[in-house]
């Protein structure tokens, strides 16, 4: 007998049942194959939105499910369903409930959790996919140009950045990246905009006025309301002059990203690419280490999967991970140190066979005028 | 020996560990008690943020564990920690992955997934967290003031609206919205702005051209960015005259929250509450059935707790619930009739003994000329 496949979650949090159910639901539901089919027991509040839009081939609506089998939850009819259909072997997401499993398990299923997602294949995307990946990128794109405008039309006085006669703040820029990332149908929550050591903090969102002549990380990954996918995009900026030893950290990132493209195929391993990004820094001069209590130097991996999580499979990291062709990944290396400056640069890249392509378009033009 | 509580997720989907670490972590971490300390496994990436603002007394660097139990995953690190400190009972919430889990018991733990939630008492708020929502609920209602002004300076034009020379759709109105809420700090996702048929599906977002004569129903939940609250209020509007069923639907439903409210206090059973807004509609005439494969009349709960969640404890549905002093819950009851339209009420209060007290304020004149 077959095993079939059971989620229970929401489709924002959990991106296997948004690739399986291609509908927005917001409180936890149960989704699951049963026979080649895709089925999931839906509210009477959700049914009829869920019906129009969604991918299921059979949606059972919960209430008439209750009354069908006189259960007084849904976890109680998915059970006599699965009885009723001679289902007794379950496979479950890592991430799956503790609570559901052991409640079914304590009903005599067989319930095995598989690590990496239910659905491997998710990784590998469409054409579809990757389109619309490019747009939220577009979307990305749009949020570096307004900053980029405003760090324009700002000046500079008394060291910090004064935009239309007020400081210009983190929180302005960031506020006029989501909302130009709404006009686009995308969240951009969570974009970074950070600057002096701050900008050291990778996921430091940023805060505060922005001084001169310091290197801007902004950091841009917009969600795209109508499917979900991801774009996410880095640009470093600074308005001013930069210093000898901005200018080198900058250069010496930008380079590291080239040369981390440059190795990006079908069949690469992911570690390999980050140890070679590892190796380039430290051959510049660029060590990693704990100075009085924090990290600097290159302290995160070279770049994770994309699509509708932000963070998926693969991994350019520490660990072994054969990259395969339809994969997409971002490329972000980073230097950080609290005296110089943080800086990042990041892209994303289609991997494909004997090379890979750029998803994302930006220039790297960094020093503002 | 004590059981020490375990989560493993991130703090934006994970509202026992927001409330728990009072921090943002985007990637999932382990967070626990270890011997009355909280307690968390943070990586390098993020350690120097989560000091400056997290409520954990302890933080452990996730690679400097890693070489000190010359472990291969934080899993490794906190198993081999556990067990230096002699813990072996673990307590998670119902929703702790079960990949971690089974992991956990495979290595000697007995680990308990709790029903409810990690933290029971987090249903009851503090004064700052109902002034958290109260605020919330203000930036819902500059949403409800935005769509109404926009309401007003539209003309009807062939049974449509039109807003500055253009039809006006649920798109414009919930980016106006949205936009508005992110001024505030505030994201609004999944607003809701539908009219017509639409409406009818109470989490429709809606989309396209809003009628004349037509009942609009806005559902807005803004959740702070500063400490994770949400707000959540509705309103119904109509631009144009409204029948006679419309407005003795809408007025009816009106009624039935002042009831609801006016039930509410410590010690009440939430499904009585709700059992009564039932009976109210049912004596007023409104059905709730299945009319040509969709349910239409009262098809969902009268509220549910507000917080750090969206829909949280405790409930006024169909189960046994009872309210206790310092609870946020909504008060929301609807009717929806495609041949009529939908429309829903919602305000949030907080359960006192002998009553409760309102923490949304918007008016409820839903004509708008």
């Amino acid at each position: 007998m077959e095993r079939e496949k059971l989620m229970y979650s929401d489709s924002r949090s959990d991106a296997d049942l948004l690739w399986f159910s291609g509908v927005w639901i917001h409180d936890p539901f149960f989704a699951f194959t049963l026979k080649g089919k895709k089925c999931a027991i839906v509210s009477p509040l959700e049914i009829g939105r869920v019906r129009r839009k969604s991918l299921f081939d059979h949606i059972f609506d919960s209430s008439i499910l209750r009354k069908k089998f006189r259960s007084n939850s849904d976890m109680e009819s998915l059970i006599k369903l699965f009885k009723r259909e001679k289902i007794s072997k379950l496979t479950v997401g890592e991430k799956f409930p503790v609570g559901v499993a052991d409640s079914l398990r304590e009903s005599g299923f067989d319930v095995e959790a598989v690590s990496g997602g239910l659905f491997p294949g998710r990784s590998r995307k469409t054409p579809k996919e990757v389109s619309e990946i490019k747009f939220a990128n577009t979307v990305a794109s749009a949020g570096f140009f307004l900053i980029e405008e405003t760090l324009r039309e700002s000046k500079i006085s008394g060291g910090i950045l004064e935009w239309r006669g007020k400081p210009l703040t983190s929180e302005i820029l960031r506020l006029k990246v989501e909302t130009e990332s709404l006009s686009f149908g995308a969240d951009a929550l969570d974009t970074i905009v950070a600057s002096g050591v701050q900008a050291c903090d990778p996921h430091e969102v940023g805060g505060g006025v922005i001084k001169a002549n310091s290197l801007i990380v902004a950091d841009i990954f917009p969600r795209l309301r109508r499917s979900g996918y991801f774009g996410d995009m880095t640009r470093t900026f600074l308005k001013g002059s930069p210093s000898k030893k901005q200018v080198v950290l900058v250069e010496t990132v930008i380079e590291a990203q080239s040369l981390a493209i440059s190795k990006i195929s079908d069949g690469v391993n992911g570690a390999d690419v980050h140890g070679e990004v590892c190796e380039f820094f430290k051959s510049r001069g660029y060590d990693t280490s704990l100075r009085k209590g924090k990290w600097t130097g290159y302290i995160h991996s070279t770049g994770h999967g994309l699509g509708l999580e932000v963070h998926e499979e693969p991994r350019l990291g520490k660990s072994d991970c054969v990259l395969r062709s339809g994969e997409v990944v971002t490329v972000e290396p980073g230097l950080y140190y609290p005296n110089i400056g943080g800086c990042r640069i990041e892209d994303n890249v289609l991997v494909k066979k004997g090379g890979c392509s750029l998803l994302s378009d930006y220039h790297y033009n960094w020093v503002v005028d």
